[in-house]
């Protein structure tokens, strides 16, 4: 049988209050939560490196589009999210728009998404810079050097990329919230001195931030291995290159998550 | 290094016109297409089966959203499709809508895809039957009872599975063009009698077919596991059911492929 979300269980925990272990299900919960976002990312990732680099996707204004003036991967950015702005994405404190100015109110009655985070956490939304990493340092890690002309699918598999990337990393705002609820003793000085340096410091566990990368280098060989039957699969032909997920994570996904908890940490008390 | 895409190779080969063994590479291209095609199915209803049924997305009507006389999903792909053409997605012989009446026309210079398909295969499109097969028959088998209120994400979620799985039921046409320029004298006769029998006979090769299904439940056991460190994965608990990914394409994917492939070869000498 397939094993349900966990996000669900999160929700569940969040909504219906809290038992007096209500912080450490959470946590567990968050926890699940970005363990099977590793896989989302890997996916996309798989997905986006059947093409080529195709740099007129990003480098060319579509000057053909009426009324847009930025990259073909802009223009399908800004109308997939007006698109799914309408059926209530933003809505979810889990999503954070690339573009935010201008998105149409939802047309769907809204979901009633419990209050978890500070308020303050809506203020906080590092999607350029995640774009940027995308755009620059990624994607020409990843995909080979070329132009198959397929600009369509591209960015409509770009879009999957950047959205599951920008949710990991804003799910740092979650983690953020947990472990202070944690230990509200441990962050409350360092918040009411603004100090980044030691929230930083609080919020780093070098093994754990290995452990993690190795674990998204093997999710990346497993997933994006050749299965072939009667064996155990060609391995070495993979299909993204493992140590790049590795790097994405120890380079970008981690540092940049840090970077979404303490600004969070530092409005925690507002 | 991660491997190019082979949908690559396969325009190349048509585009650049024909080497004596030009259908055999043509041939093996369209069978890594397939193959590969597989791992994108699989991966969509991976991240579908995080979500459960939502029975709303497909059962009421959305009367909130002006214009909208159909479902929730109807309307998610209704507006993606019309954003997709924008950017030339149904210029591709390898994409059919499901709403084909009324998609703008591109606003992006259309790629010159290569002329590989009988004019015919311009009106073969059996995406109502892919539609009706996915919402009542596939959905209740790989999703959980239940409704977390996360419709947007869930018919995002279904836009992607339903055109994967439309793009391999439609490659049909390729396969068939390929079958017919390889054995002309063997499909002819059928052709010329019209006779739907002897070409769905012509096509069937049931230990193929067997093999397949194997396969695609193999990438179900791979893809859909727990990848940990430190072990082989927890085996047994996978995020999508294997038999039901093999039940898909035995009873839906394979005969709905060959469906196309009887409608192609019956106009392939008109």
């Amino acid at each position: 049988m397939a094993t349900p979300a966990c996000s669900e269980d999160f929700w569940r925990f969040v909504k219906n209050g809290a038992p007096d272990n209500a912080n450490g299900l959470i946590l567990e919960s968050v926890r699940e939560s970005l363990i099977r976002q590793e896989d989302t990312i890997v996916f996309n990732l798989i997905e986006r490196a059947k093409f080529p680099l195709n740099s007129p996707v990003y480098d060319e204004p579509c000057a053909q589009i009426p009324g847009c003036c930025g990259s073909l991967l802009e223009f399908i950015v800004k109308e997939t999210e007006s698109l799914q702005a309408k059926v209530g994405r933003y809505e979810s404190p889990e999503e954070n728009p690339f573009f935010p100015d201008a998105l149409p109110p939802p047309v769907v009655t809204p979901y009633n998404y419990p209050q978890v985070l500070h308020p303050a956490a809506a203020s906080i939304n590092i999607n350029k810079t995640i774009w940027n990493m995308y755009v620059k340092e990624l994607l020409p890690l990843f995909t080979v050097q070329g132009d198959d002309g397929n600009y369509g699918s591209t960015a409509s598999s770009d879009v999957q990329c950047l959205q599951a990337l920008s949710r990991r990393i804003h799910y740092g705002k979650f983690v953020a919230e947990v472990k202070f609820r944690d230990a509200p003793q441990d962050y409350g000085p360092a918040i009411r001195a603004q100090d980044r340096d030691a929230l930083m410091k609080l919020l780093t566990f070098e093994s754990v931030e290995e452990m993690v990368k190795r674990r998204v280098e093997k999710k990346a060989m497993v997933f994006g291995q050749e299965v072939n039957l009667g064996d155990r699969g060609d391995k070495g032909n993979y299909k993204l290159d493992p140590s790049i997920v590795s790097r994405l994570y120890g380079e970008w996904v981690m540092p940049l998550t840090k970077d979404v908890q303490v600004e969070y940490l530092l409005r925690r008390l507002d």
